[in-house]
């Protein structure tokens, strides 16, 4: 398995890469629990504080392996079972993002599809390449991407997410970048190095405060005014008491770099 | 009441006109009803895979009836109890539309203005002329637009919604698509040939996919995200046991047209 | 404490001004204070209309008060307490915005960042020059900005708050209008005059409908659809009992100015 997502490090950035081009990069089953594996590996590796998600070949993913899904269709139920269990799957692998502590960039340099557009929307910052297209076209086979839906609808307003997900419509990295699904987006031959740039800039923060950052981004955002303050309040407190917090509001007042216990 | 909305099939899409031009398309208690029983009739239509919602005349739709509102203040309890059926009736038959199977586009060729603009903001896809104006005027008048202030805020950021609402100003189309309010502008010449379009190219999605896909939409839009994906993953499970997605999926894999009972 | 925030009516209209411009403008406590004393003064004051929250200097505010923040750690608990109460009277004092009966306009003259920014996020509208810039860089100094990103996730895109907060980068006013923090960029040279053609256009308006609206705009925002309604239902009921917006429909209909008592 450990063939279908590559590792390499380089410094505090892990970068995952999707290596399942000649299929390009179907989330597979086994594709979908290697990213598992990866992010498990991450999650207790404390050496890591950034994570890139890029991928091999032309295409950044297009999906769900349907070859694979048409021949659980031989099943005595038909499917039910091995879909319900592929969908929970890709959804815990999907959640797996958020729930990270270090925050994770997809670097797009082809297309992503589907739940291949789903796993971009589900990384908390994206970056793609002018070369990059998006489309959420599961609707032009009968198979309304509702999945993908979760992630879209959380990233893009409202109406634009419908209509990709209605008409099945591809999008450039431009539009892309209009409707918030992306944050930049660079020159082909560009994009390694912007994704590396930023991955290496979240890399020189403190670590915990990105973590606890991380973490209180997602608790407060549905919650109404006053809770989301509570929760804030709260996490904003506790990073004050870390001793790192302490130096580095010194060290700024000072003038001076921080010595962090963390570097 | 036929006489006011007016209903013209082509095909799988239902064209549905505002037709009282001369008044504007206000939103009388018996327009509101009448566009109602229109949606009432079309939800049960499974030959209709997608709505347009045009209008006649100059404008799209004016919006509540003033005169109309201001008659009932000659009952006992100064229209206290005429205006809450109105405004109950006017939430009921704007809150059909994401309710009904089949997705439905606003055609807006003038301006849509206070519950007009509610009425666009309440469709799945707007798509508009580049005449097409847009404003939540009412407070010019010493009457906040509340109601159209829900479905606006769900289309559009909250700041940009707010000085829409307090200030009276109007927009046009290009700024109503850069706020997500309006999928598409076009010339007024192009623009039902364009609405046809999109209206079209959906009516070539399997029904029941869109369907079940509009409804998980609206499902999984305020919850968290666990449970969002719960719900979505039981849709797109209950989606690939359609046999017309098992056609789909196939149809793709052997590179030719699915044969689809629905069609 | 009346030094720090100054306040000068003109007409309907209430200027408050930062007035610390020596230190950036920094939300010490007594700055938290005076402007929550002075939102308090406005929310019982029946002849203000629309409150513009300006600032002097060359920053509109930097955020929280470091140098004091630091002083409490040699408290016996280390600072705990002094923090908590610290960002309990801050985010107190930033709900008392939304809660205002009169909307707040920023006007961001130079950069507001970390707590400086969440003040301009919190406001109902925001105007900015040119020169403005905005950042939420605490994650620059080991403490990630929580607090502010509970009004910043209210007000621009998921995936651009999080790469504002985990990169703490800069960006300018049009980008900020873009994002939708900011509503209008103008010139520097116009800032003031463009912010108080705002207020006093929304001081036309019947403030008791104003009022209304943006108890009700808060109100619903977070609801369901069918809540949502019935709360906005509820509210614009009550808005067409008053006199004055009997006045004012009738005067529409009568294509003459209303007069409202409340004139």
């Amino acid at each position: 398995m450990e063939d279908l997502v590559l590792r390499h490090d380089s410094g505090h950035v892990a970068r995952l890469t999707l290596n399942d081009p000649t299929r390009f990069n179907v989330l597979s089953l086994e594709m979908i629990d290697a990213l598992a594996e990866a992010f498990r590996q991450i999650e207790s590796d404390e050496h890591i504080r950034a994570v890139i998600l890029s991928a091999h070949g032309k295409a950044f993913s297009v999906g769900h392996d349907l070859r694979q899904m048409q021949a659980s269709r031989s099943d005595e139920d038909a499917g039910r079972a091995a879909f319900e269990r592929l969908f929970s799957r890709c959804a815990g692998m999907m959640q797996m993002i958020p729930a990270l502590p270090q925050p994770v960039i997809a670097e797009v340099q082809g297309i992503a599809t589907a739940a291949g557009c789903q796993l971009v929307a589900a990384c908390d910052l994206a970056v793609a390449a002018e070369t990059a297209r998006f489309g959420v076209n599961g609707v032009d086979i009968g198979l309304f991407c509702s999945t993908p839906m979760v992630a879209l609808t959380r990233a893009v307003p409202a109406k634009a997410a419908f209509e990709l997900l209605v008409t099945g419509d591809f999008i450039d990295a431009e539009r892309a970048q209009q409707l918030g699904l992306i944050s930049r987006v660079v020159p082909a031959a560009g994009l390694s190095d912007e994704a590396m740039r930023l991955a290496q800039k979240i890399a020189t923060k403190l670590p915990a405060a990105v973590r606890m950052g991380k973490r209180a981004f997602h608790d407060q955002l549905r919650l109404g005014l006053s809770d989301a303050y509570d929760s804030a309040s709260g996490t904003i407190c506790e990073n004050l008491m870390l001793p790192d917090t302490n130096e580095g509001i010194s060290a700024f007042l000072e003038k001076r770099k921080p010595a962090w216990a963390s570097d």
